[in-house]
């Protein structure tokens, strides 16, 4: 379980997957499975795209600068997550790609890194290379669809072009709240929202208080960094209105 | 929230708090008040040893090879959490620490490394280390008790001597079991145990499922690595029969 020693390599490509389709390498996908896998022609592997679900390919050119797949049979149909989106102010760098690589496994559809009034490392965030975290996460935990990793954006202004019909669980110490109060709520589209490691400001905590389709939920009594925060606020939607139950 | 950015240092010490009671600083710990984080004599601080709660305790010698703390104010009593421990098999450095910094966060009782048949890094494990990284997540998370990390022992040994009174919760893929049916079992002590990335043997899934006192319990439909699984399982346990709720 919790595997990733997968018999088969899995390899994330953008180009279209189906029957019989010819796939190219490039040069670093090409270095990374003849060079480092030391794969041979022949071989078959694992290809996702995102778009087009999961498709058994066979090595047939194995080039130092670039080679060739051709696709097989498709092993999974794509599978889309639960439309929850993941909200939350970047932390610490390692911290940050560790809810990015969470968010993926735990099944959230977006991730979305927010800009507080207490945010403090917003000016160095890396969204590439978060974006190559859920890509990574997603050839390892087994999925088919990689979740949209959204520009950094100001808290406040996300919240101003709010959809009302998209709920937010957020996750504040200063607010109570129950995690079965999430069952007693519809289903529908969804955003967790997890607060900075320096907490939200004042004015921000009146924004979100104000808003109807906004549900406060604790997580315990213990103080949770924003990582460990992401991850239970997730298993706690997906287990009470995702797709665990 | 999710703070740590607490205005007073928190300090974990072996000695006894008490009102009055004098607390002297071992090289390391003066080290790193007086020397990185800059405090003078009459600095305020907090102390926990895991035992007798949390205390307020002004610096009255600032020293380079050591120093002297007095004892003010009980701030919080021993928060103890609930009888539930964590057993996971050890798996990449990185990894294992970050198991260790969340269960201590989400309030497991005790930690206990498992050497099972597919365990990997077994040999590599640094006992030690964990229980440095279980006082600084107590530090950090304002908790008041530090899990007890055990020395590793094998799974099957473990499970050989256990004491059928305490339930365990056990998440492995090939079973399936909702985390709902945790709220239709009583409380008492419970154990969590996560399986290792290659998975369980057959003996050790067969051992398992005998087990009266074994509940499966699924954590969704894509795979998660084991770090993912550890803070999914406790977030689940917490809120259905812990102190979440």
């Amino acid at each position: 379980m919790f595997a990733f020693m997968a018999s088969k390599v899995r390899l994330f490509v953008e180009h279209p997957l189906g029957g019989g389709q010819s796939v190219p390498l490039t040069r670093d996908q090409a270095h990374y499975l003849f060079g480092v896998m030391r794969m041979a022609e022949g071989t078959v592997l694992s290809l996702i795209n995102g778009r087009d679900g999961e498709w058994d390919a066979t090595v047939v050119d194995a080039g130092k600068k670039g080679g060739l797949l051709v696709c097989d049979a498709q092993t999974k149909p794509l599978q889309m997550p639960p439309d929850v989106w993941l909200m939350f102010a970047p932390i610490r760098k390692e911290r940050t790609a560790f809810i990015v690589e969470k968010a993926t496994e735990l099944g959230a559809a977006r991730i979305m890194p927010v800009q507080t009034a207490y945010t403090n490392n917003a000016d160095r965030i890396r969204i590439d290379k978060l974006r190559a975290h859920a890509l990574e996460a997603t050839e390892q935990c087994g999925g088919t669809y990689v979740p949209e990793v959204t520009d950094l954006e100001k808290l406040s202004k996300v919240l101003t072009s709010w959809d009302p019909t998209r709920k937010i669980m957020f996750c504040d110490e200063t607010l109570l709240g129950e995690a079965s109060a999430l069952t007693q709520t519809d289903g529908g589209p969804w955003a967790i929202l997890i607060g900075p490691e320096g907490g939200f400001s004042d004015k921000e905590r009146g924004q979100l208080r104000a808003l109807p389709y906004a549900h406060p939920v604790s997580l315990g009594p213990r103080i949770l960094r924003a990582d460990t925060a992401a991850v239970a606020a997730l298993t706690l939607w997906q287990n009470a209105l995702g797709d665990w139950s």
